[in-house]
């Protein structure tokens, strides 16, 4: 059955502040490759994922698995297929264009954040559900589970935690197996989780302004 | 070349009391299908937007393009191209099992918010760049677009506004010429915006636990 909705209600002058300050803390976000070994706090990460998990889905069906990984072995095991896998696509899977339309991020696959980051978050799609009854169909699983990453970020930033948000090339089923996830789960990103180190630095680069992106009819 | 990066910090009690009220506040979000004809003032909507390019992508592509309408009679031919073309959805396209997964919504193929939402906000991913010196990849585009939109639906609930996240199946074509979009893009999604109609209802249903959606290793 269906319930009455209301929202928060805020005046227009309220609307554009609130508007603009969460502008500004969101276009403070980067994507950080040197993450500090130093201890974050569980009841925050719990809070991210929470948070991810309210994000909409088509038909309802929140097809997503957040599997957070905090022990230091299975951190290692994770970067050792990862640089084992990543190390093949830079030099034979992704070709010269790619790996030279990488180069402003010196990214490279030697990634140490993954010892390093206090968590390893690793975010699955379900491409379909299973019930008693059989399959259940996940309508545009990837779509949902990637708006639900993109409200985990928003909640990392707000939090002053950084990330950076990967997509580990043909690392999937290495990394299924070793976390011992199902067949209907398909791995879609990697975030690793925590304080930037020291001397982090990124890619100095500028966004597009609001009239490249933006088209008003 | 690489700048050094440091982001806000705070005391492990305020983070722990940001993340929980971050989640309190995207919780209290629902996907709203009754939506007021009232005004919203068009500031926040390009504050939405700006926040939303913020968002990661691929190789740093930001493939995205948001169609703002504002134009009734623009907002009513598109109501009329989806309207057609979710009828045959319904009806043909879609098949029993999922007509049947969407009654809880008790969606339908009429939708007055496409006339009544003072914005349609809709979403285009870049599938490929256009530079003088010829195509650019977007590597990943789907999934940067739809982070790019999980950030979105952040700002719209940060600022008291509701939308329901559609994928107008089939439809992308027919708006794109509509909107006199270029053949590299394609409709993601389409966001009506605005503050909920008096009367809104939302189905009544929960979202799983933490425990269903989070295995800690
Ligand atoms: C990728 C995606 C596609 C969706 N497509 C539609 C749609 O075409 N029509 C619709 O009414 N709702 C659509 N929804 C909204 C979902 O039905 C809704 O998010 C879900 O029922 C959960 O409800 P909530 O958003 O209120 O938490 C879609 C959601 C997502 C994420
Ligand atoms: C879908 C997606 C995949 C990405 N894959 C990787 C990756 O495998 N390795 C990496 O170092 N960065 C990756 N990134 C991060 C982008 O390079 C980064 O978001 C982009 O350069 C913009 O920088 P910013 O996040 O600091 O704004 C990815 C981002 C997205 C959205």
């Amino acid at each position: 059955q269906h319930i009455p909705y209301s929202s928060q209600r805020y005046s227009e002058d309220e609307m554009i502040r609130r508007a603009n300050e969460f502008y500004q803390l969101m276009n403070a976000r980067r994507s950080v490759r040197f993450i500090s070994e130093e201890a974050v706090p569980r009841e925050v990460i719990d809070s991210i994922i929470r948070t991810a998990g309210t994000a909409p889905s088509g038909a309802h069906t929140e097809p997503w698995t957040f599997v957070v990984v905090q022990d230091p072995e299975t951190k290692h095991q994770i970067r050792e297929i990862i640089e084992e896998e990543e190390e093949v696509n830079y030099k034979k899977r992704m070709g010269k264009k790619w790996v030279s339309d990488l180069k402003q991020m010196r990214t490279h696959w030697i990634k140490p954040y993954l010892d390093t980051a206090p968590y390893l978050i690793l975010v699955f799609k379900q491409i379909y559900g299973i019930l008693p009854t059989g399959k259940k169909t996940h309508y545009y699983n990837e779509i949902s589970v990637s708006i639900s990453c993109g409200i985990l970020l928003a909640a990392l930033q707000n939090a002053g935690l950084v990330t950076v948000t990967t997509t580990p090339l043909n690392c999937g089923p290495r990394v299924r197996v070793l976390l011992g996830r199902p067949e209907n789960e398909k791995l879609l990103l990697l975030l690793p989780v925590g304080y930037p180190a020291k001397d982090a630095t990124v890619p100095d680069f500028k966004r597009k302004p609001l009239d490249e992106i933006m088209v008003s009819v």
